[in-house]
């Protein structure tokens, strides 16, 4: 089996385990984050399980990248997984593997590029402000100074800056904080090129359309006009063929004679 | 009748007495909000009709729905409505189906795409941050340590809001006034998108124009080209005709004889 | 002389003296506002030309009105006149005539739509920035509370308004001053769309190029095919005609013979 | 040597000693700003280079200026080296002349249009993030009432500003510092306007693919009927020459005869 048949029949038997992992793993972050009055010995599990995650996603990313022909086009295409894997605070971004679930979800129910892309739009921008809320309130809680002190606040904080708003009642003092809205910040401008994009591109279509009209209406003028000049010159064989039963078949005639 | 064509015939009939309803339930719902210090059995009668009007539009969608020949399409299409009868903070938004109704109106002023965009975008904003103002102001009145006093504050914020600008001299700081303030966010993301996204097609529009031009100029010049072509066959077969009559008739003639 | 004709021949007549007029009107508006401490009586002359000026800006106006041949075309085309004609505190947007004086100019500088379009961006929002400035730092000036109190903190505010940052170190108290930031705000988003729009359409016409490209090469390929097509019809036509003179000919002779 | 050629040559020859010059710029202004600690004679050394450097980019920029075929023109292409050269404050802007090397490097690494915008976004936009961080720390440093004390702050600062978000929980109040942000929010609007556009190109791009699929068929289809045209001319010719061999050469036989 070729290198590139091999990975892709791994990323197919891998991803829904993988999937299950994020999932465990954004569970039980979550429910440490959100819960820290838990009894220890089960903040002690859920510790471990988000610990023992990274190895395993970091020996799928090797494995991948192992087996991948590109490798420079391979990193480029799953940069989000490298992010996921190297830098420590962005793990919980590996919950964007769900999003590449949905993409098989959704095949079966819309068909349409914009739905498609409104749908990928919300289901991302949710998991980013989800786990930016959670890692910002990990952050932020113990901080001297923090204005960030409830979950409540966290979400509203990330949507507030997610959608680049930024009133600045609640804003991150730590560095772990202020990385994390920095990459909500960048996410809040990748969002608002998608949204204004997909708008756009529904305009421009349906401006292209009217174009595209014309245009077919162009050429298929012009197939009309090239099948008349066809017919015109099968005409003129038939005439001249009949021509040669009637009146040419005689010439012979003569010219043999 | 077909169940789309009940649908239709529904719609025709329902659609002006369900605006005048909304008409009524925002007034009074705004009534209700700006003069708290009305006598109290009129702020009763206010708060009666906008407890009234939700199952009426319930009804509707629900009805529409039963009749939609592809439900799920319906959901999607009209999920406007669909929130404004399914979370109770939301119901204001039933006012944007006066927006439907500019729709057939403005069918007799404007026929450009972008002069109906812009018309459609004006109305809709003005609409939420109408709206989202009045709940804003609803949920913030009371609260501790609020920053939204007056309305005209609520009006101040929703705008600074829409615009994505957030100077932070006011903000909400109750759950409903953020929920309200998250809604408009989004507007004001996707205000900004169908902004840009009708500038740039637009501006598409100008630079395809003078490629189309040249299409159009290319298709043209192919077609002359044809007509010439079809002329030259014609002319060709004109001439075998001419010969058949002065030169051919002969042979045959010579040939018989 | 048609009433069109009529008006076309008053807006050149009239250009220069209005645009001196709008120059004179924000010189003595900014320089009122700019410098309280003047002497009483040049105050007094500053104050009388501005409130001289707007007659005629409304003489303008209803002169062009009345000359249209579609008055509600007139309307929407000239909104950004009519505004600064009805509304008192819009007045110095008048001052935007200059771009139109701008847009004679640049005929002869820049010749691309992508050039002229970042001129006038550049140009406009420029001016508008200016005019709030004065408009705000006038209205804020005296108010309590205020935190915008110099000029040079009316510019940083009405930039940050602009470009949507909102820090909120500077922000209007008083009704005045907000509606010019509404305004600031309004013109914010519409900057945003034409830049990104200006920059997008270049990107797709980048791309378009390309198939255009193909799409030329598509049509040469067949006009070529056609012209051939028509040389080898030309070229029967021409042995037939021999033909008619070598051998055809005879016939005749044999037919009459 | 034409004077366009020499100017090139000249580009050629001087391109990598100024973009050492600007690393060495770069570096002495940031080790400077960073360490104001260090030993006395290193600081002025640090300065000595800053200083030394101007005069050489301003020779660079005159000479090809005078070089230059089409000043205007020359003027517009390298306006941002002509800021850099003009405004001192600019100076540290210098440092975008990276860029240009970058271009070069690649050409080797990507050639799709949207990877090679990705990463000129972020390599502009990183080096103006950094430098800006640093003008305006040097700025506000010693200021009384200043919010941005430490460099963290600055480049935290300065994310918030070139992504619109601005808090306002840290902003410039020293002249130079404003004019720094002013600076950045200008990067700011570019750089949603070229996401934005790049990602919206895309979109277009894969909606015209689609279209422009159709136009290729429409025309290899057109292309198909106007190359079986052809060949039934050819036929027909082919099959007056074989009657001229056939049936007419005792035509003229006869007609002899």
């Amino acid at each position: 089996m070729s290198k590139d048949a091999l990975r892709r029949r791994y990323e197919e038997l891998s991803q829904w385990p993988l999937v299950l992992l994020a999932l465990l793993f954004v569970a039980s972050y979550a429910w440490g984050v959100l819960r820290p009055d838990l009894p220890h010995p089960l903040l002690v599990t859920l510790r471990v399980v988000t610990v023992v995650a990274w190895p395993v996603f970091l020996g799928d990313y090797v494995l991948r990248l192992a087996l991948a022909d590109h490798r420079w086009r391979f990193v480029r295409q799953n940069w989000v997984d490298g992010l996921a894997v190297l830098l420590p605070l962005l793990r919980p971004l590996r919950v964007l593997s769900l999003v590449r679930v949905a993409r098989v979800l959704d095949r079966r129910l819309t068909t349409s590029l914009h739905g498609r892309v409104a749908a990928y739009v919300t289901l991302t921008a949710s998991l980013v402000v989800f786990m930016a809320s959670l890692a910002v309130y990990d952050a932020e809680r113990g901080a001297p100074g923090a204005s960030i002190t409830s979950y409540g606040d966290a979400v509203w904080w990330a949507l507030t800056t997610i959608t680049t708003v930024g009133y600045g009642d609640e804003y991150p003092v730590t560095g772990d904080g202020r990385l994390v809205a920095v990459l909500l910040m960048v996410s809040g401008i990748a969002l608002l090129g998608v949204v204004t994009a997909a708008v756009a591109s529904w305009f421009v279509g349906r401006v292209a359309e009217a174009a595209q009209a014309q245009d077919d209406a162009d050429d298929a003028a012009l197939l009309v006009e090239v099948r008349e000049l066809a017919d015109e010159v099968r005409r003129l064989r038939a005439e001249l063929a009949d021509r040669d039963e009637l009146g040419a078949q005689p010439l012979r005639t003569t010219g043999s004679g």
